[in-house]
């Protein structure tokens, strides 16, 4: 393969490009990266090749004449274009299936969840300058602790990560989709041990983890677990 | 495999159950059918068993010791499960990707947009008595437009299905969706030939879709196009 056939469209500021960015990265798959933010040019510029509900993340594949959206179509994609390790995105059709279930449940729970806390929290006040709806935000986060019990109890159980013993596609959709909640003042690791052990377990997989959360536009500090309890 | 080895639960006013139900019926998968209603008391007999938060669709192959929810992922499943024609979920794997990048913005946009009008003019009307919101309706409306615009023009384009030329899981899923729609009264097919055409040729794969669709606890006639333009 030519290190120039892939690209990859990606917005450091959403989870699922940061998702796809971790998993290209930890696997050194040769890509080149469109690192982008969202503007009216650059969404006019590839509306015409990618859906335009949903351009970012985005791959091409430009030997396989391949544009490609959607971050678990990507990343299930990039598990079989470049036969990464088995444990990603287990060949096994009963292993792959818990992966499959975990990723249909994250699309409905797990990333609505936290995109509300950060749209009520982060987007609305700081860019729109929309006082928080207080009666929205304790909705918003009776949901998200409704996910995160689920989370450890429905899914993690006595596993290592979220569908088997070693890390799956399923956990990096996930820690991604969560590090939203935490960017909005949310310690989410507080009084869940095991969901905080995976949350480390799941960082030391990806090595690039810390680098790529660290690009996010987040003013206040990036932490899982807060030691004074505040939030 | 015994015929009694793989048992499904469905609930036949769920779009993502009937999903299930007409691929496991038009590829003759020997099933134990639980057709169920959701009702407190079969919530919680099957609640330590699957994800309480979407309990229904959901398959148990007792030879695989496997309970699967999650339409998509038991869609997947069935295919590799029981070596399924490739067309429904093709080996390739660029053909597979698009695929999944339908399935991925499904969940996001056909299904809530057809879940929505579904809600406001059915559910809350008339098993809640909840007046309808004309605004709400025309909001969601207008999304319902955006996303049957973006099936032809993304999806469909010059193919004969959403994905190929040939039938695949994303348009089961997506006609499943489609009928809370036209169970709501949107004739969707008006003024949409393409769409229409497709709606008939998946219809022509699932000799099993009026029956299942039949058996939805929808009183007024089912129309994917309204002789009298009404709606």
């Amino acid at each position: 393969m030519q290190s120039s056939c892939l690209e990859a469209l990606c917005d450091v500021n959403s989870p699922p490009s940061r998702a796809v960015l971790l998993l290209l990265k930890c696997n050194n798959i040769p890509v080149q990266m469109l690192e982008i933010k969202r503007t009216p040019k650059l969404e006019r510029e590839y509306s015409s090749e990618i859906p335009d509900t949903m351009p970012y993340p985005a791959i091409i594949d430009h030997e396989k004449r391949l544009h490609l959206t959607g971050s678990s179509a990507i990343l299930r994609y990039l598990c079989a274009r470049f036969e990464l390790a088995d444990h990603w995105y287990p060949r096994d059709i009963v292993a792959r299936a818990k992966v499959d279930e975990y990723i249909a449940w994250h699309d409905a729970n797990t990333k609505v969840a936290a995109a509300s806390v950060y749209k009520l929290r982060i987007v609305q006040p700081k860019r729109m300058h929309i006082p928080v709806n207080e009666e929205e935000l304790r909705r918003a986060r009776s949901r998200l602790d409704h996910v995160l019990h689920q989370l450890v109890v429905t899914f993690l159980k006595d596993k290592d990560f979220l569908c088997s013993n070693e890390i799956t596609i399923a956990d990096v959709l996930a820690i991604c989709e969560l590090a939203q909640a935490v960017a909005s003042g949310f310690a989410i690791g507080d009084g869940r041990p095991r969901l905080l052990a995976w949350i480390e377990r799941v960082k030391g997989q990806l090595p690039d983890f810390e680098k790529v959360h660290g690009s996010m536009e987040v003013k206040k500090p990036f932490r899982w677990l807060s030691m004074d309890s505040a939030m």
